[in-house]
């Protein structure tokens, strides 16, 4: 819950770029638009969030950022971090995690503060604020937590105090007893590293002195070395234009964000009320008390009730961006920011990979295909590397690609239950075909022989990608036939980067795709296709291997081959997704390990259903495939037709000579 | 003139490459073609000498190779220059230079032995040997020599004793006697760096005691360290093949490459033969004696002779490359290689620039476009930078581009002389219209007023090339009205790659641009210009510069703009060309001061023509031009037309606020 509700700040990415003159004196400037999603084609990726600030301020866009709380259970952060993917397609300038004193909040357990703000910033790509108290802490515990954060990815912190648990406050010895101290030490221990936010009170701190007395410390912590402000919320929009007026007249010049709460229940609001000693205004208690138990009225009052406020807000001229307190729920925050204007789903991406956030991963733009449905895992396996690629994937000779063991523990975890899988992927396996109608019903979202719909498979734990859908009547007919595939992408011959399904980029450019198939298969059909293959050369790039690692290619040599790429007015060539040998080799590992750890595990040791698994793992190739001649026909069905009319005309036994 | 005729060996460029496995057992493998041109996009750029002959000698695939000597002047080096890149298109697997012990070998002088063989590695992209001779030097002479070489990137040197200038060979205390002795200090000073190839005498060396004594020296220098071995010339198939066996039967494993030396003159045979003491068999003289006041005669014979006894080598299956002492002669080697079908003019490029072969050099495949009439130009200028751009050119903050002083001197000398330039030029300017002619009668390769046709250009020193021929009504067009073009490219969307004009890269691939155009022109243009830019935002970028270095550009940051690309089947985006901000104020500078050190310096000092030119220098923009929307027809024709237009209707006066 909202432990002490505490400021936070909220905004959206900006992409104006500074259009610098050379030379003598400066020149011509082309503005974009002031709004863009694409940060690894702009210097904006890099910019620090109190840059992208400013940048916004100068542009008169305004932004909006949200805060969360950590879960308290790890199914709650899985469904945490899934909001995070939804919301964060909105556009927040920033999110912000409190601090959870009472929950081990600098712990490496998937619920606590600091890694629930670091998924967010690593795995997410949001740029995030971490909360972090300092009341009745020592310094090294203090200098520990900012020392781990920064290890982490994290770049921006929010100091503040923090209350006594269950007691009133005293100053205390060797502690830390005000945010300033916290301020002040963040920026002696850690120079300019991080961004710092501090909260601000419009109605004055209830423990202050008075008003002014609080006003007094809000300028102390900013001369100290805090570079914005978040308030606590309010309930009228004159509470907090005075209190900006306030601190202005006072000489606060950094940006002062108004924290935004939408009433979304009246349980929530008397505790929100109860911890931050603010008075609900009479105007709204005379409106809730009466619906206090229609819950769907009260949100839709709330909603009513910010989306207002907020534009007087707006309209003052003197809010560059809302904060909202959002209590983990979306759904009338989004409402707000949609009436506002604020929540813009972009279709566009800025690359066609969910991009990361951790400061060392900012210039990273070329990622194996391989993992394109499993983002997060490929950010967990290469979080250790020292650089990324950027431009290109190079002769990488062996990426040391982190182990998966820890991985299994969390983030390879489906958001399904093992009930909901089994009704999916079948409670019972009668042979491979059973397989290949689980593959078949997830390609044609039709429900399977027992109703349920196929959701997930432990390859792909979201349904049909939207561009796979283009290829949905091919994919349909394959996998009926146990070509069981688990990624592809249609060919593209120059779309513009604007294109609502296969576009990402900023706009103005063109994006271009090589068609790509990844599949298991069977042996025997493995030995129909590498003799239709040789039809192909050198047309298509194969990579055949299975699970003991036996490998067969024509590639030439160890070189990746760029398979999506992208040519943008102004820019070198962006390339993002290649197919790599090398990591081929490592994806390989992972693609099998899905099929037991995922799918035979649902099963009883030595049941049937389990044995069938067993037997695809130890005996099916996993093969890729690329159509190196993007500017035709996608060849690769056909490629597939002929293995089957291959294995019609002369069925074949199995590959004997091929399995290690 | 050949001083001693000695030995070097031949061949051509092989991209047979490695296709290996992964993981526990070996692949399928698709064979590319064994002889392409494309070092940079295959592993075979990277190879030692050695390496690409034993590549071909496995795949079987025959080549040639050329010997040259060092010329005694400095127009001799630009013509000897001009000819390495002529009979470097042909494919040749190597050159070699002989070691001018008589004309200051090792030096800087443009003509020495050392400095050629460096220009043909590092400016004409040619794997080179490099001779020295030991004979009378100190070991530290000898290793100064060596260490010059590997700092100028050369690889390769064939060790040889070499002759007293004069006198009877006697052995000396304290230096060098022998060739061996020469090698074995190679092996010990520089490890295995160079690859060094020896002399071989298939009718022994005219010095040794025995045909087999002198073997056995062979087999010495052989186990010493030498990778390969060139034999001297001979002039009966057969001499050569029973020394092949006879270098077999005592051991000798490594290619050992017949010297073939081409009869093209009654004079040049017998200074040869005196030199080599070599007899000129009966049945050759017996020909030669009554035609020999007939050249071509004599020639017409050498090449048939030549070519037989070649026929006869390379259907004995011993002889994987033949070497040509070649006279720095072009039309018998040539007719020679023609008739044997190993001169092969591939159309095909490796990149859309000329590739140096210099090691340090070996990733490099970005290039500022602005240099592309001017390779060697950009060569030397980044000749000490410690990393060449590869993949892509990055966000070079200031890249070091080296002064043009010394430049001057040598490599910025045009082939014509002053004579030649003044007609084609202008023995007298009237005004900038006068000059407009001159650009205008590039352009159509039509004889300017005086009859004269203009060959070249202070920016151009060739006549215009293919592709730019594509654009020559345009470009016409707008020379008239004094838009100054030094550098254009039309826009590609995807040729193949093996396209005669426009394509380079290996087979295959499909290659890309965005239309470019670059010129001189007034600041009243510029203004209109400017005025026309506007309608284009964002489809075109634009850089115009004065000599002062005052900077217009809408380019929205200092990031490099890919104007040339392309895609090949198994590998990552190339994108060998993009136009760079920064490097453009470097180019500035030099486009600039071609004005007065080529053009300006022809007239007197305060003459009128030189004043015009002048004046030009001083006074107009250099502008380039970028049209990003590549699929579509080129737009900066009609940039330049609404320039006019803007122009015609409204007369500007000159940029005054622009100038600095």
């Amino acid at each position: 819950m909202v432990n002490q509700v505490q400021l936070g700040d909220g905004s959206c990415q900006s992409c104006k770029s500074d259009s610098s003159g050379m030379g003598t004196s400066g020149g011509e400037s082309s503005k974009e638009s002031s709004r863009c999603s694409t940060p690894v084609l702009d210097s904006d990726r890099s910019d620090r969030l109190r840059d992208k600030m400013r940048k916004r301020i100068e542009s008169g866009d305004h932004w909006f950022s949200l805060e969360f709380f950590p879960p308290r259970t790890t199914p709650g952060a899985v469904n945490l971090i899934s909001r995070f993917d939804r919301m964060g397609s909105g556009g927040p300038l920033f999110i912000d995690i409190t601090w959870h004193p009472a929950g081990d909040p600098g712990s490496d357990k998937e619920t606590s503060s600091m890694m629930i703000a670091s998924t967010a910033v690593n795995y997410c790509g949001l740029e995030s604020i971490l909360h972090l108290t300092c009341y009745n802490q020592t310094k090294d515990k203090i200098t520990a937590y900012l020392a781990k954060a920064k290890h982490l990815g994290l770049k921006n912190i929010m100091a503040l105090r923090g209350d006594p648990v269950g007691a009133d406050w005293e100053e205390e010895e060797g502690c830390f007893n005000y945010a300033i101290d916290l301020v002040k030490h963040i920026r002696s221990e850690f120079d300019d590293y991080f961004d710092i936010c501090v909260a601000g009170y419009p109605t004055g701190h209830p423990e202050a002195e008075s008003y002014e007395e609080d006003l007094r410390h809000l300028k102390e912590k900013v001369d100290a070395g805090a570079n914005f402000v978040i308030t606590q919320l309010f309930f009228r929009a004159e509470t907090y234009l005075k209190f900006l007026d306030d601190c202005r007249a006072v000489g606060i010049t950094c940006p002062i964000l108004p924290g935004i709460f939408p009433i979304q229940g009246y349980q929530s609001l008397r505790q929100l009320v109860k911890l931050s000693k603010l008075e609900v205004p009479e105007e709204i208690m005379e409106v809730i008390e009466p619906i206090k138990d229609n819950d769907a009225a009260i949100r839709n009052y709330g909603i009513q009730l910010a989306v207002e406020m907020c534009r007087v807000l707006l309209q003052s001229g003197k809010v560059p961006g809302l904060h909202f307190y959002t209590l983990n729920r979306e759904v009338a925050t989004m409402e707000v920011l949609r009436q506002l204007g604020l929540w813009v789903e972009d279709p566009r991406r800025p690359l066609p990979w969910a991009v990361s956030a951790h400061p060392k991963r900012k210039v990273e733009d070329v990622r194996p295909i391989f993992w394109a449905s499993r983002p997060k895992s490929y950010i967990y396996r290469t979080q250790e590397w020292d650089e990324f690629p950027n431009g290109r994937w190079g002769n990488s000779s062996s990426p040391a690609f982190g182990e998966l063991n820890d991985y299994y523990l969390f983030y390879l975890k489906s958001k399904s239950s093992k009930e909901d899988l089994l009704k999916m992927w079948g409670e019972e396996l009668k042979n491979e075909a059973s397989v290949y109608e689980v593959f078949t019903s997830y390609i044609t979202a039709q429900p399977n022989r027992n109703g349920h719909k196929v959701m997930c498979l432990p390859w792909n734990d979201e349904p049909l990608a939207q561009e796979t859908n283009l290829l949905k009547d091919e994919l349909e007919k394959v996998n009926r036939r146990g070509v069981l595939t688990i990624n592809s992408q249609p060919n593209i011959n120059g779309k513009p980067s604007t294109d609502p399904i296969v576009g990402w980029g900023p706009p103005g450019g063109y994006v271009f795709q090589k068609a790509y198939l990844e599949f298991f298969t069977s042996s025997e059909n493995v030995s129909a296709l590498l003799e239709v293959l040789k039809k192909y050369e050198p047309r298509v790039n194969y990579h055949i291997v299975n699970v003991h690692g036996r490998n067969l290619t024509n590639a030439p040599d160890m070189q990746p081959n760029a398979v999506t790429w992208g040519i943008f007015p102004g820019r070198e060539i962006v390339q993002p997704t290649i197919v790599d040998p090398v990591s081929f080799m490592f994806w390989k590992d992972e693609a099998f390990a899905l099929w037991i750890e995922q799918w035979a595990k649902l099963y009883e040791d030595e049941s049937p259903s389990r044995m069938i698994i067993k037997y695809i793992h130890d005996n099916y190739f996993l093969v890729n495939l690329v159509d190196n001649d993007f500017p035709l026909d996608n060849c690769l069905w056909q490629v597939i037709d002929d293995m089957f009319e291959q294995l019609d005309a002369s069925p074949q036994s199995p590959l004997h000579e091929v399995s290690s």
